[in-house]
């Protein structure tokens, strides 16, 4: 596994940071990290009516949102601060209507190569077990720097 | 194939109604119906300052919020308002890095069937042939109004 | 969540010979099915010379065959013998270069609707804990027969 | 694009043998290249009694491995021999449920990078127009030997 070493380290405030400026489309969600280990994220959604869509429940691209900054998080966690990393595909699978509430995102790598990172990410509704998105994500890691 | 009979009619300024005001976090990205014909649609996400990210380039998250829009768009092309149709999944592969300028997004049907319609997308920056981002998603259909 | 009343239950006997005889491409491969739960099931492939490809590892589509008879195997523990579910898409991730060894895949249901399921299979080689495939499925679902 | 400068050009009939030989579990499907033309592959997958499923249709892992046969030789039009590229990540879509007759697999490239190749299969059966699978593929690519 790549050990990340000779890249930043990342806290979670830097994360934080990133998730509510680096991207305007992103940052408007109001993202909030509330756990942030290597390899282990866990970022919430809060529910607002920018999130709507008809029926009463959230609107797909903000849980497609969700899932890329979660994923973007998680590979920062492990490897610290690679801008560099692109996603280069994802899979999502929408399970179940989410409710009109805060949806957590949990992140685990399935994969950490050194030119590929492969990771999950499952969200739930605040308070109800059931998944209600499923997401794998591949990112493609720039060369790692080498000893000075 | 579903026929769609049954079902109201939509036209492209319907439609584009629907992408303005029905899911505020995608409407706000001011997409133009450009084509609207049954299983043909072209949706323009038009570049603006919200889109970016670090780079100089189009956030993952506003090309799949157009990945979505425009698979919507395809399945009312060929079934007319299908309010209770609800994407199931979508895969992504971000293929190159967009410039900062328009996308055009061009969806195609897959398959229609009675309770599954599969589509595909395919965009490009405006003037430039490459494609940038392939998308193939399935929604899952309600069943069908019988006659009365 | 459908309980699948109404349909014929099926044993792990009953399925392990449906893995050897339903389909005869996958049938050679010879998969031991392992743990056989609602919800919860464990499929064996062993290794053989049919599966090698050149670099001394198994080829991509043993592990895809291995993937939909477990997926397979998971619908029929929750559904009993539902013999018309097909399956509608699957995304494989291919993580690292199996040994030259058995292969356990681990299948778990993310969601059991009325008219989709969806389900998740990791892959690990017989006695090391990384994953070494990732799959996620779709199955559709017939319609469930009603009370008599 | 990767130009395949410096690797060794491959022919039609080297990739024929290639596909059967390389990997038993696919060699035995007795694949046939019709078409091997850079970027542009036509592969035959002849009917036979082996790949029969329940209901009288082709099994879902034989068209699977169809598409990674046929996926590795797209990237072989464009890049000559390259045994390390591997599979990384494959999305499958069954559209159709196809007739017990050969099915016809195209592929062409989505994006050809110097560490990625995005791929995309569709397939119909002989004969008829409506695709019944539908693939997008990754492969990994080695770093490209340099000049001497």
């Amino acid at each position: 596994m790549a050990s990340g070493a000779g890249r930043a380290r990342i806290t979670a405030a830097e994360f934080q940071e990133l998730a509510e400026r680096g991207v305007p489309y992103v940052g408007q969600l109001g993202c909030v990290v509330e756990r942030f280990a290597p390899g282990d994220v866990l970022v919430r959604l809060p529910y607002s009516d920018l999130l709507q869509r008809p029926g009463g429940t959230i609107c797909g691209p903000a849980l497609m949102a969700l899932a890329d900054i979660t994923l973007y998080g998680l590979v920062m966690s492990l490897l610290g601060r690679v801008e560099l990393a692109v996603t280069t595909s994802m899979t999502v699978h929408f399970l179940t209507r989410p409710a009109r509430k805060d949806v957590l995102a949990a992140g685990r790598i399935l994969k950490l190569g050194r030119r590929l990172a492969v990771g999950e990410v499952v969200m739930r509704t605040d308070g109800d077990p059931r998944p209600i998105c499923q997401v794998t994500g591949t990112y493609a890691l720039p060369p790692e720097p080498g000893p000075k």
